[in-house]
């Protein structure tokens, strides 16, 4: 008998039912929606999530996870039940109001927050975030008692289930040790190097959004299952059924739409990639978003970044674009794209300086969760820690420590994952090679079958069964690590 | 104290977000979504179904009302609450497992009906049909019983609250004791006139869209509330905050889709007129499918087919489109939409002609719904009426019975709101220009400001409040009738 937990099932499908339409109306607002749309369209996603919520808080819920955990379930069952009592512990944790007091607190500091960094006034953010980190600290208090880890990781738990803060402090240790040497020594040969040239534009939006639709076929994405559109931040949404991509387009610069379609690609197969049969059930949804970012970068640093693909775009650039033909050369938009620089924009940076700005992140964070430094002398320790790590200092906070929305928007342990992501990116790619050595020769043809196979199999279908360690360990032989990392950073911008 | 209706009010707000979150996904649907989106799709749309039938059916609902109905409320709350009673009645008349039956018979027939119109195959259709009117009677027997009406007459309720056939009787044959010989004039009159001149295409996509967007701002459409797309067939969704209208495009005919649009615009011009105070509650909401109809036939065939409108059109359409001048006067335009026509096709016929096809429709569904005729004797009994309404016979059944989407889907009861709302069009523009003379001086210079005016005070923001005939009533004082219809009839096309 599993009677509790079919109940269970149903009750989930529902919840991620509403969820999906959640999906569909953010998109709509980021893409399509009229401004005076906005106040309805709150409230449409407010009675989303109170509906959500209230299935969730069902004062029987409990009871049934209870019951279904002593019934006969197979494997991916028992997998999905784990899922939905995670989901459960998350969501009861924090008493009704105040998830309300959060969102409200979360949306005015938005608001805040883009006026202040606009006026570059750290001082008029301040009351705003500290509302919003005291009632992000409330309700991981909640979360770690329910969950009996730090407050710092029942907030991380929310984005990258079962990683832990002294997992991620050895990882980052371990990426210190040699990052900062290696930087320096990639800029000081590069420095040596013949500067690449650039292609000039300016680039048709017309055909830039062309050649990202034919890119996007070629890494397999199912235009009968989704769409590609313009939003102001690029995302990928909607629900794994209908995958709704967006990209935004600089006439004078071409690689940020294309590299960012390739890199919402890599997000869109691996939810189209899920397991239909677990469709809208806890066990059915992408693992985490470590594991979400390593698809994404898997794509577009690790595939899209080689100089196999690029033999292959190279000649499709110069086509679409024409202009200089010694830019269209796979070495030369290689060089290009490979070309590495400390900047104070964490968007902006490259591969190798990434990790920096995510450490910084992560050891600010953490501080100010713990209590160990206050918002006041953020600032000053952002500052600090920006010279210590990459060597150089904005001139304000715009720059800063405002630039990002994550910390008014109260994601607070989310950063980490772009890191922990592009570590399992280069693991999942060095894996799929070394299981099927045709991958690189493929992707100089533009050919992303061989790819796209080994990670549906390894990676994308199995969905929510297995942590992200267990999930790594099947498919490369190891639970996450730097080595792979390491390696992919070595042989691209090593001698 | 009115602690019950206050709760009811929250219900029936939550009901409505929900219907308007099913507006938008109905919108994406048509316009945006991939065809592999279909599925998961329909379980969304039926997902909010399910939770509008589970508040509709909550078993404390009918005490909240009985508790209400003794509390102090104002006229509108009163008004609010007795549409509240009505959702109720209908929402709980009908058992959720025929509701579930019925919805799953209608997609099916649907589906079989595109197939059966393309092959014209009335046979192919027959079970199908079969099924959906059977559910239909046995939906609209329990409905009867609880409104107390006639089993038509309770299906008519749904889309034109507490109208009755006896009332559609003597209004009909109003208009049959002059339509046929009307016609039949008009017809022998315009034969013996010069033909008005075509203007020739191709008329470019991208002008026709323009134009339809400066038409729509000229009507009042507010585009921080609204969007014009592009569907296989036009409609007006989305909610009154955010508008969504659609039409089509031939490059052949530019007449199409412009006054497509502007009939859309007259439903949207409704939606957002509707009173803000009662947003998303049930007296908030539009009168019914005549006074909707009403809005979208005042603005396109009252006003924009108007002598007046078309001497500001006129110039409009020839700086767009070039060409022959003489096409482009305002009384050859006129003399183009003015030309009647019997003809097979509902959609494609004029206004002199259009209320014999609902006529037709009326008199057939009755006998169906009242069990004084077999389906299987429909394609007979269609073009012997044919015949004797409009002198014409259909040579195949795809022309005739299957033309119409209507029975397949259910809504049996409908069809008359289309004749029922062109004679309230004439009604209600009669007594605007009555109680505001400028109004065709300003439709001659493209200003619709006075009309809208008018009908925001007389009309939209009246909402639920009262019946059709009671908003007619106090906005043109009198009831629903036949005879503005006849005068509009008799200026336009008689001598």
């Amino acid at each position: 008998m599993t009677e509790a937990y079919k109940k269970l099932e149903a009750r989930f499908h529902r919840m991620s039912v509403l969820s999906g339409i959640g999906g569909m109306l953010h998109w709509d607002m980021a893409v399509i929606m009229p401004d005076g749309g906005a106040d309805a369209r709150s409230e449409q996603l407010a009675t989303l999530s109170v509906l959500e919520n209230e299935l969730i808080n069902a004062p029987d819920l409990g009871d049934l996870i209870s019951s279904a955990e002593s019934e006969r379930l197979d494997d991916w069952q028992q997998a999905n039940l784990a899922e939905m009592k995670r989901a459960w512990v998350h969501g009861t944790a924090v008493p009704v109001d105040l998830v309300e007091k959060m969102s409200r607190a979360e949306t005015r500091c938005e608001v805040a927050w883009r006026k202040a960094r606009a006026d570059n006034d750290f001082k008029g953010l301040l009351p705003h975030l500290q509302e919003v980190l005291d009632l992000s600290i409330e309700a991981g208090k909640a979360k770690a008692e329910a969950l009996g880890t730090s407050v710092y990781d029942a907030l991380l738990d929310q984005y990258d289930p079962m990683m832990r803060s002294d997992r991620i402090d050895s990882l980052f240790a371990e990426l210190e040790s040699f990052l900062p040497d290696f930087t320096a020594d990639v800029i000081e040969r590069q420095k040596s190097e013949d500067k690449p040239v650039k292609p000039t534009g300016p680039f048709a939006v017309e055909t830039q959004n062309r050649i990202g639709l034919d890119l996007m076929k070629a890494v397999g994405f199912d235009f009968d299952h989704g769409r590609l559109d313009i939003s102001h931040h690029p995302f990928c949404g909607g629900i794994p059924e209908d995958v709704r991509l967006t990209t935004r387009y600089d006439e004078n610069d071409f690689t940020s739409a294309i590299m960012g379609v390739l890199h919402e690609t890599g997000h869109a197969m691996y939810e189209r990639g899920l397991p239909a049969d677990w469709q809208n059930q806890p066990v059915g949804k992408a693992r985490g978003m470590t594991m979400h970012e390593s698809q994404s970068l898997l794509v577009e640093m690790q595939a899209c970044r080689s100089e196999e693909f690029l033999t292959y775009a190279g000649p499709v650039f110069k086509e679409a674009f024409g202009g200089d033909s010694a830019a269209w050369g796979a070495a030369n938009l290689h060089r290009l794209y490979t070309r590495v620089e400390p900047g104070l924009i964490r968007v902006d940076a490259d591969e190798v300086t990434y990790p920096a700005h995510v450490i910084l992140r992560y050891r600010l964070e953490r501080a100010l969760i713990e209590g160990d430094m206050k918002l006041v002398d953020l600032p000053g320790a952002w500052n600090e820690l920006m010279q210590k790590l990459l060597g150089i200092v904005p001139e304000d906070d715009r720059n800063g420590c405002m630039q990002d929305i994550h910390w008014p928007s109260g994601a607070w342990g989310y950063f980490p994952t772009y890191t922990l992501g592009a570590m399992a990116a280069a693991q999942i790619f060095a894996a799929a090679k070394e299981s099927n050595p045709e991958i690189p020769n493929a992707l100089s043809r533009g050919d992303f079958a061989p790819l796209m196979g080994w990670l549906r199999a390894n990676i994308h279908s199995q969905a929510s069964s297995k942590s992200t360690d267990a999930i790594l360990q099947a498919a490369t032989g190891k639970p996450l690590g730097v080595d792979a990392f390491r390696t992919h950073l070595e042989n691209r911008y090593g001698q």
